[in-house]
């Protein structure tokens, strides 16, 4: 088709240009009729320019006319002053008188009106997501991305990483979330799976010698949606040969530094903040906390000075193994009695019999429900603790250790989302490091990797893989990280095993016979036997990141077709039913309902 | 674990560093013990450097001697000037006097040696691919793909473009090859399907307004595979909105450019050679012609020169609709007895009853058994047409014409490879555009898409769209068009239809009614109905295109962990068996294997 092309785009036209004879191409944005002249609002990806058409022009007129919302339209003419300027916009201070309207292509009435303030639910957008893409507020999104991937890329050439792909239809390995699987036609009766991760191939890369790794990649979980994760979702996977912790940490640092740099203008500190698994849970009762809250208000631990009350509540908690009573402090906020109410709430939903306070009134008194089993003593401990003054409230629980941490660490969060203590202007990042190698099942009565089985414990724990006691196990801490912004886990790694004889102690603990390990493992043990060095890396959540530059709280508009909760394309309607012949060529068979007895 | 991290690559050291205290880390390579000292080569990526072990050195020594190959080691010491110099590798001028060594992992005697004439089968190289990496040949392909992904990333950054990642679970929709299909656990019963190509999505994308969209990515297509294709392999996709063909080429032309300058240090030309389809078929037979051949090789139409012959043979073709006489020169070659017979047998296979031959001696005779069917007028006229020289030979096929021509082109290509007529040292790029839409299937009796279905006919064509003509139909040309490299197809697109009436034309062509090309194409029809803007593209064969690079006959060792031709990957013995609660889960069960009665 022969047609006027563009010869600037849509958002380009400055002062500068005036007289210019210029052709645009895009779509028709927006329409108004002043007394015969006719003001035409034409979009494409780089903004918006406003054309004119005089009634005089007899045949752009009588295009212009029927020219219908989304319409698609190639305009010429002159650019000219504007007469009132709109400031809003960068091409606000020029439109074009036209000479000339063709048009492209029609459009039927959209189902909802392309602008920033869209009227239509999250459904219809997604169904119409090309419509949805239309508007700035999303295409934005998808060119940051872009951007970034630009950065990221360039960073790793420059630091003589090797990008490599890894395979997509790789084997299954039963370890961590459910696997896609892909039936395969020519062996009937076998799969391939689609990747969690590329962790084993990366692990092979650096048994290959390809000692600086990384890989801009789609990953893929069938898990039953959690609010705001996609069945495939994309990660910076990297690894690197020959390093510590320290290696990565300092490579992943220099990128989000380059990335913060180029897209927001910040310098991030050179080196982010560091601090223990042991640590982020005794303070914040999170592995991920965020840091941008005001005051920052750390978890306390009471134990030490209410070992001593007859209050029966701490009593019991504190006779346990593991018992603690802690608190935390909200600072200067009216706490009403309607507010202790839904904060008890929230706390029993959290498995707790009730929440204690201790309310510091404005008058120096304090009104807690607890002070009559409280001495004079302990309660000055508490608030001297805290230090506590007129207008604050300290709020403590009691119970199991973990249990007591994280339900403060929860209730943290509520009190910065409730009372808008976060600063949303400033980026927090921090290394979460140490975490624990194992966890004990009590139910199935036996060890469990906490992260990926070639997770390597801290040199001063490997004595450890060879007990069996709980506590000794339990207390082993790897050479496992995570990268923690604004409160989200971005970022996730760890050194790896290389060692074979280390490596079967962790199968050994989690109860991995030799022939399981080989039938799980098989392809990567049988590589490790031939010289694999020390090695480490991490996986970086991308769409959280782009979704935190963007500002935005959800990952889903930072992806140009997501899935919904129920894993569905709205758009082209997948999952879909499939021909018998698809099924018979594969050698498969949809199973029948169970029919209920 | 703690070790002494490297200083340097062992590719890095030279004459500068005398001197220099350094660390290496990396694999044992070679061992040779002169009278006492030991000389090491140690191996990473980056290269070899020598390392010497002098018995003194007790400690490092004790270790040494111990050392099997391929153990990954540390090794410290001083940088000192080679006796003799190792002229083959750039470290070759120094070599380290080794202080300490630490041993950081063992391997066992590897199933064959890392050496670039690897003396191993294809079969124990990819099972062992792993160590197969480690042999510069192939690392050096992998570290060339990820070179040349950054310049692409890099030249459509500077264009303008944004990179967008499609869908990997998308909709299966059976046009074009087998897909592979993931069952879905959520919606049981349906099936996703990997991208045989992000074909929809992207034009999709145009009419989203995302007007100069690429992508790097994986494609899948679950084919019986031919010789040197991938169940999964890699494209550089891309489309543009308000372009014709030329903006295409040009971009891709830039594109070539950069990166034959950056890697090869070679300037093509700005714009490449262009060719119709038709031209192509008449002139070699193929709609990919290789033009590296010396003395170019056309083939000639005869029929005019031979029409009023009274050879049966020639008659006999010339008396149908589509009947054609032909030939090509093969020049200045001795062509035998036995080489003639071996090319009958080759264009009997082709199903021909015969080759014909005129074989101009050194004498200026002519040999060939049609001489008694010629005249002397034609047997002049054929000279002429082929500049026919002493020593040149003209063959000769006669019948259905796009038969003859693809077998002249065949026979074109194989006294290329035979006779060596081909210049490995240069690299043609050619545009073949023009191709038909349509062609007509006798079998089924009825047209089918040449190439895919959105495919933009020539203007001057579109008026044969209401013909049922079969001359007619077959005559419509397309703006559609490959790139040829060598002789290899490694780009293919086209400008798409953007207008629902031509569109609904293409359907009625192939016989597709209103409500099968809605269940087909549903959600991209109906995206079209909102604005879709004209638009075209194409799709880079990623693979194709380092492999010519790098000099590879095949892809697969241009992909870090390919499949074999039956889609296995040996390494990780995939496809692989599944549990039975996997399968449940999905709910699909493996149809039991008919009883044969």
């Amino acid at each position: 088709m022969i047609f006027k092309k563009r010869t600037h785009t849509c958002g380009e036209l400055r002062l500068t240009d005036i007289n210019s004879q210029i052709t645009l191409n895009g779509w028709v944005s927006k329409k108004r009729d002043l007394g015969g002249l006719l003001f035409i609002d034409i979009r494409d990806r780089y903004g918006l320019t406003q054309i004119k058409i005089a009634p005089e022009n007899t045949e752009a007129y009588t295009k212009a006319i029927k020219l219908g919302q989304e319409f698609v339209i190639s305009v010429s003419g002159k650019v000219i002053k504007r007469e009132s300027i709109n400031k809003n916009i960068p091409t606000g201070e020029i439109e074009i008188e036209v000479s000339e309207i063709e048009v492209l292509n029609e459009s039927e009435v959209p189902p909802f009106v392309i602008e920033e303030d869209v009227k239509a639910s999250d459904e219809l957008r997604l169904k119409y997501r090309y419509l949805d893409i239309r508007r700035k507020n999303i295409s934005d999104n998808l060119i940051l991305r872009s951007k970034v991937s630009h950065i990221v890329h360039r960073y790793f050439e420059k630091n003589n990483f090797v990008e490599i792909e890894t395979p997509v239809l790789m084997k299954s390995t039963p370890e961590g979330a459910r696997d896609y699987l892909v039936p395969s036609r020519v062996h009937k009766g076998k799969f391939y799976a689609l990747p969690q991760s590329p962790q084993i191939y990366k692990q092979i890369l650096m048994v290959s010698g390809m000692d600086r790794y990384v890989q801009i990649c789609k990953c893929f979980r069938d898990e039953d949606l959690r609010a705001d994760r996609q069945p495939e979702f994309t990660q910076i996977d990297l690894e690197m040969s020959f390093v510590t912790q320290d290696d990565v940490f300092e490579i992943l640092e220099g990128m989000f530094g380059e990335i913060w740099k180029e897209v927001k203008g910040i310098e991030l500190p050179v080196k982010f903040r560091r601090m223990t698994y042991d640590e982020a849970m005794k303070n914040y009762g999170s592995d991920k906390p965020d840091l941008r809250i005001r005051g920052d208000m750390k978890i306390e631990n009471l134990s030490e000075i209410v070992k001593n009350s007859e209050f029966k509540v701490f009593q019991d908690a504190l006779s346990v193994k593991a018992g603690v009573v802690a608190g935390i402090k909200l600072s200067g906020k009216e706490v009403t009695r309607k507010i202790i109410d839904s904060l008890t709430d929230f706390i029993k939903k959290l498995g707790f019999g009730g929440l204690g306070y201790l309310k510091y009134n404005s008058d120096g008194t304090v009104q807690s429900p607890m002070t009559k089993f409280l001495t004079e003593e302990i309660l000055t401990g508490i608030k001297e603790l805290f230090k506590a003054e007129n207008g604050d409230t300290v709020f403590i629980l009691s119970g199991e250790n973990l249990k007591v941490l994280q339900s403060l660490g929860s209730l943290r969060l509520k009190f910065a989302e409730d009372f808008k203590l976060t600063d949303e202007t400033i980026y927090e990042f921090l290394w979460v490091t140490d975490f624990p190698l194992f966890h004990y099942d009590e139910e199935e009565k036996r060890f469990f990797a906490e992260h990926h089985v070639f997770t390597m414990p801290k040199d001063e724990y490997i004595k450890f893989l060879d007990s069996r006691d709980k506590d000794e196990v339990e207390s082993i801490r790897a050479n496992c990280y995570d990268l923690v912004l604004n409160g989200h886990e971005i970022t996730s790694g760890s050194i790896r095993i290389h060692k074979p004889d280390i490596q079967k102690k962790v199968f050994d603990m989690i109860g991995l016979t030799d022939e399981e390990a080989k039938m799980k493992f098989g392809f990567i043990l049988e590589a490790f036997r031939y010289g694999a060095p020390p090695h480490g890396g991490a996986a970086v959540g991308y769409d959280r990141v782009i979704a935190i530059l963007a500002g935005l709280k959800s990952i889903t508009d930072t992806i140009a077709f997501p899935k919904t909760l129920r894993a569905t394309s709205l758009m082209d309607e997948c999952p879909s039913e499939v021909s018998g012949i698809q099924l018979e060529e594969l050698g498969i068979e949809i199973s029948k309902p169970a029919v209920k007895q």
